[in-house]
């Protein structure tokens, strides 16, 4: 088969690679029909994380080519959702809901696992793992959300979970990217009554809007904090959703948090430092983390299959296999928030 | 009146500071009974924390001797405990149940407000602020208990509830000063079915199997952090609990936290680094802070006045005002888990 290989900074190929095939009887080959570049990709893209020289991408949907003995939910011919990681269910983090964090899971797409960024991968424990969808026929833009929830979708939830935002609350969401973007749509699902995105992007802007949020705050860093703070007469937002991964985001998310709030962070961290001392004296929690993708994927899904939510809108940029190295310059110039690979046919 | 004042580091002196009086209609006056030294307070003590010069103190409690016209709930004669902040009850952060981060409150013993290591207190916000204790004839073991509500006791307190303690959990809590040991108090009372207490001092193990610890770690650093370890078959505890406020006990906590789980930190943050990666990478939350004292002593109340908790056994050193500065000595030089001062009549 034929996907797409990391060989050092700024150097993605396409390359070919043994076909998968089921290794343990808890295995699956899936044939991968939409991939796509995460914004976390671009760290190892740019030099500034290490990574595994070899396959790439944790974001994939696709069908069932073969399953192993042991596989039970999960069949030959199904289009199902792989989440970042793959996990066993079983573990005592996966049953705790944990999943990305389970004791014998790991990443798509690094330490030699295949990645979602080619035509087939073996999927560890595919029952653990894997997540049918229901229904056929899918439109285009249907299946693009249904690859969100891989990751990005699923990621921008975990933010706004994190932050606790319920019913009624005030939310800010720092980053336009697409995890930020998405973080719009979560926080919108679960109820908020006003949703600060801060983007200056006014493409980036306008699908902030379309996505729920109500107010936009281009300014950055001490004046976006001060915008922030006269929108809420002084008292900060409800729940802060961090969603970029730099000291300059988590600083301003943190600046922004009303009293007794938590920050949301689902941003990979570079150079961050939490500010203890808000966390101490101004009563300010911090959680987020790598999403539990798997957990979160069957509750988000009904929105996604039924139109309710299309968070597929976060893809501006559309490529094959073949343009792996522009899906990722794409998005590295800022030029795209996410890249689609249409790498497979969707019919079985 | 009398009362003790920082002139500078291992400098507090009893001097004498105008009688309070009630300057505004909504203060109280609150003759002292029973005050205390606080952890927090030896930061400055020491030098490590700057203090103004005057007043001291934040733990006490003691008889109301005036009230101004429009106090409500408080009376004269009323035996009152107060909070280490003084709140207004009525500005957003408090509705909210952040009592400690009042708009309009502010510290007793700070900027020139009268400490409670003094003979008298004028207390503003006296309906916001101060909690009457019901019953009458209290025995001296339960007026200390009385006391650690003003602070201590609600710490440790906060520190499991931000922790997410609840019936089942396994708990571990690092530091054995006195909220450390208040918090295997609240640990225990919420339900903990395990308690691993962090602490090398044969005493401090005692009192904290006697709050309720389950397990005594004696190790330190990296060493209890493998103890836990193998304590929780590798997974780590449902709640860590960080009641010291230094790097080495935060590293510590984060470290033995399970996956998922939160770390309760309430110690008064010096050259504390929050391990980002750790937060991202094994979803691992911080929470914690100034206990909202105000809004915990209503909820712990009973509890002390019947009997069924009794953390004024963290009191092992008693003098009155004119020992002062022995109270601040026995606990800097770690000879008192807290010092106790008898300052004035418990009788109305």
């Amino acid at each position: 088969m034929r996907a797409a290989a990391f060989l050092g900074p700024h150097h993605i190929e396409v390359a070919d690679r043994p076909d998968p095939t089921v290794a343990a009887p808890t295995d699956a080959v899936v044939r991968v029909v939409l991939g796509c570049v995460c914004g976390s990709d671009l760290w190892y893209y740019r030099g500034e994380s290490p990574h595994a020289l070899g396959p790439i991408g944790h974001e994939f949907i696709g069908v069932v080519e073969q399953v192993g003995p042991e596989v039970r939910g999960i069949g030959t011919g199904d289009l199902v959702i792989a989440p970042l990681t793959y996990s066993d269910g079983t573990c005592v983090h996966c049953q705790a809901g944990w999943t990305s964090n389970c004791a014998n899971g790991g990443s798509f797409g690094n330490h030699g696992i295949d990645g979602g960024q080619g035509e087939s991968v073996r999927v560890p424990f595919a029952d653990g793992t894997l997540v049918r969808v229901p229904g056929s026929g899918h439109s285009d833009e249907t299946m693009g959300s249904l690859l969100t929830l891989s990751d990005v979708m699923c990621t921008g939830h975990h933010a706004a979970m994190s932050a606790g935002v319920k019913p009624g609350s005030v939310v800010a969401v720092v980053g336009d990217g697409a995890v930020g973007l998405c973080a719009i749509i979560a926080a919108c699902r679960l109820g908020a009554a006003r949703i600060i995105a801060l983007s200056r992007n006014p493409a980036r802007q306008q699908l902030a809007r379309s996505f729920g949020a109500t107010d936009i705050v281009a300014e950055r860093g001490e004046a976006a904090i001060e915008a922030i703070k006269e929108m809420t007469d002084g008292i900060g937002v409800d729940a802060a959703v961090e969603c970029v991964g730099t000291g300059e985001s988590m600083a301003t998310a943190f600046a922004i948090a009303r009293i007794g709030s938590i920050v949301g962070a689902v941003g990979a961290p570079h150079g961050v430092e939490v500010p203890i001392d808000t966390v101490i004296f101004r009563n300010i929690g911090l959680r987020g983390g790598v999403a539990p993708v798997r957990r979160y994927i069957p509750e988000l899904l009904d929105d996604v299959v039924e139109g309710r939510i299309n968070p597929g809108r976060v893809f501006d940029f559309e490529t094959d296999l073949d343009g792996i190295g522009e899906a990722y310059a794409a998005m590295d110039e800022r030029r795209a928030i996410k890249s689609l690979l249409r790498i497979g046919a969707k019919e079985v």
